[in-house]
């Protein structure tokens, strides 16, 4: 079978590979659609330091079961699944707790093991999640960017009414935008530098959009909550030296979101923390988000496909990631179809 | 009637005034005991930029009603009872989900209006907690402390078995660690660089205490923890550098609470808040925790006493004051007391 397979940093390419069986407590799914995320660029790039190479990336991706591994129950050849990539132990303290997300023996698929890049995959039948009719395989490869949104909100603990302002309208923003739109929150700014990144937050439903270079985002945000500031921050730009900004837009009682994995620091004044007792959570990953996300796809409130700005046929892969690589601009999510 | 004075910073001193009366809506309080905090410190030396002068301070205090205001219910004359600093407006964003305490409008009895240091004071009525009859009017002076640690414990969501570390073994850390210990915390370790108090900090039930200038304190965290790190992380002594070393001691999933009012900044790895998905709060006064600590009292699961080391008469006050500055080793919680 093809599969595209990452041999070390910037030496990538389709090869042909033995397929893989379905282990016990496997199921061999066959891949329709495959995402390509930032987080495949950064181990094409080796700019990740969990991954060990040769890999075969992919961690957002969905299809037809083609067989299972003994002991499966509950999946059967021909069902249509997509595959939480989020692998964990089920006895370490977050585990324990119910965050199994950041599992202390925490494995992903598509990054510690072998993931959607490939006609073929063996995945945990824990992992598999079924798809309702009315959600198309295109749309299902698209569950777990939308599960990252959904994780970063549910941290965050909206309160109905809450204003929402999210740093970043590339894909982790515009997701985090549609989910909480999906969600009923109804006064939500993006901020970002380029324009026409912020005319897609605006089509995907976006109440305000600010453009961080030529506006005071601040300044903005006080006026707009009438000095109250904003209790919703979800920073998907990451920029470290922006963070006194957010803690100082926040209001009190206010929650900040951080997603990215940078090691720049940011400061922090604890002063601000306390003042107004500001809750700031990290968000990796996703926490059992895949039934919420495929809910809100089948019932129509929220349209994956919005996301999507080019299809490739898996051929063109080498394609797809110099696409990604030199216009950033114009590629949101490149979504990879396999022949059926 | 006596009252103790800030006239302007370092300029203090017991004054006769007028008593004041019972307005509509408010509880007149012959006070017992008050307790004298680091806040009433700032004060008196000028770091406290909320404050308007000249202030009569004391926001732990306890007492007898004397007499009640046109509208109140359910307070009478006699009646005895401890007091909520926080006084909020109910209307704005923090008061509509539930977090008074960050009220944008928020009032503090003792720094925004007159409080415990006089005989008498007039306090709004929901503000006034009344005592079951084994709390003591000395140890109800020190409800207000312990609903500091319950709050911060609070914001912090522990588990049952969950390990915390305290930093800080002045009387902040001492409230936090008694509180963990009345909610069945079995895991505590207090870190301080002065050994006496670390003796206080065993005596009062910690579990392992580290003195954290002779000892490395995120090797013995990570060798106690066997490598999982501590899920909550009090920092009851705000040293701002000490932050990315709290962040690399957490554990996946850990939280840290942070309860001081400095203005340098610390290092914030975002990195290290997203990799294990910390969450990290500010904790400031307390959310309604008066109740609870009473409650604690009553039962006997938490004994305020323990954390006097010093009970002076009011005409001493000056003294005390001395006391606090100069000899902060031997100073836990001092309590003034009124002539009954």
């Amino acid at each position: 079978m093809k599969a595209f397979e990452v041999r070390a940093p910037h030496d990538f390419g389709i090869v042909d590979i033995d397929a893989p069986q379905a282990d016990a407590g496997e199921v061999l799914v066959s891949v329709a659609f495959v995402g390509i995320c930032g987080s495949d660029m950064h181990i094409i790039h080796g700019d990740n330091a969990f991954v060990r190479f040769p890999r075969i990336t992919g961690h957002e991706f969905a299809g037809v079961v083609a067989a299972v591994g003994e002991g499966v129950a509950g999946v059967t050849a021909g069902d249509r699944v997509c595959i939480d990539p989020v692998i964990n132990c089920g006895e370490c303290y977050p585990c324990r707790i119910g965050r199994p997300n950041v599992c202390t023996r925490l494995e992903v698929i598509g990054v510690h093991r072998n993931g959607g890049f490939e006609q073929h995959v063996s995945v945990p039948a824990g992992n598999v999640h079924h798809l309702p009719e009315s959600v198309g395989l295109d749309q299902a490869a698209l569950v777990e960017p939308y599960t990252i949104a959904c994780n970063v909100l549910d941290r965050m603990q909206p309160h109905d009414g809450d204003a929402l302002l999210i740093l970043g309208a590339g894909v982790i923003g515009l997701t985090i935008l549609q989910v909480a739109r999906a969600k009923g929150l109804t006064d939500i700014t993006v901020c970002d530098v380029i324009d026409e990144r912020l005319e897609v937050a605006r089509s995907l439903g976006a109440h305000h959009a600010v453009n961080g270079q030529r506006e005071d985002l601040e300044a903005v945000m006080s006026e707009r909550s009438g000095g109250e500031g904003i209790p919703l921050i979800a920073d998907a730009a990451c920029v470290p030296a922006l963070f006194p900004q957010l803690a100082r837009i926040a209001s009190p009682a206010g929650r900040i979101g951080l997603l990215g994995f940078d090691t720049t620091p940011s400061d922090l004044v604890q002063l601000e923390v306390i003042k107004k007792e500001l809750t700031i959570v990290g968000s990796r990953l996703n926490n059992r988000k895949f039934p919420e996300v495929i809910e809100m796809l089948a019932s129509g409130r929220l349209d994956a496909t919005a996301l999507v700005s080019h299809r490739l046929p898996f051929a063109e892969m080498s394609d797809a990631i110099h696409l990604i690589d030199h216009h950033p601009e114009r590629a949101r999510k490149v979504l990879i179809a396999f022949d059926s």
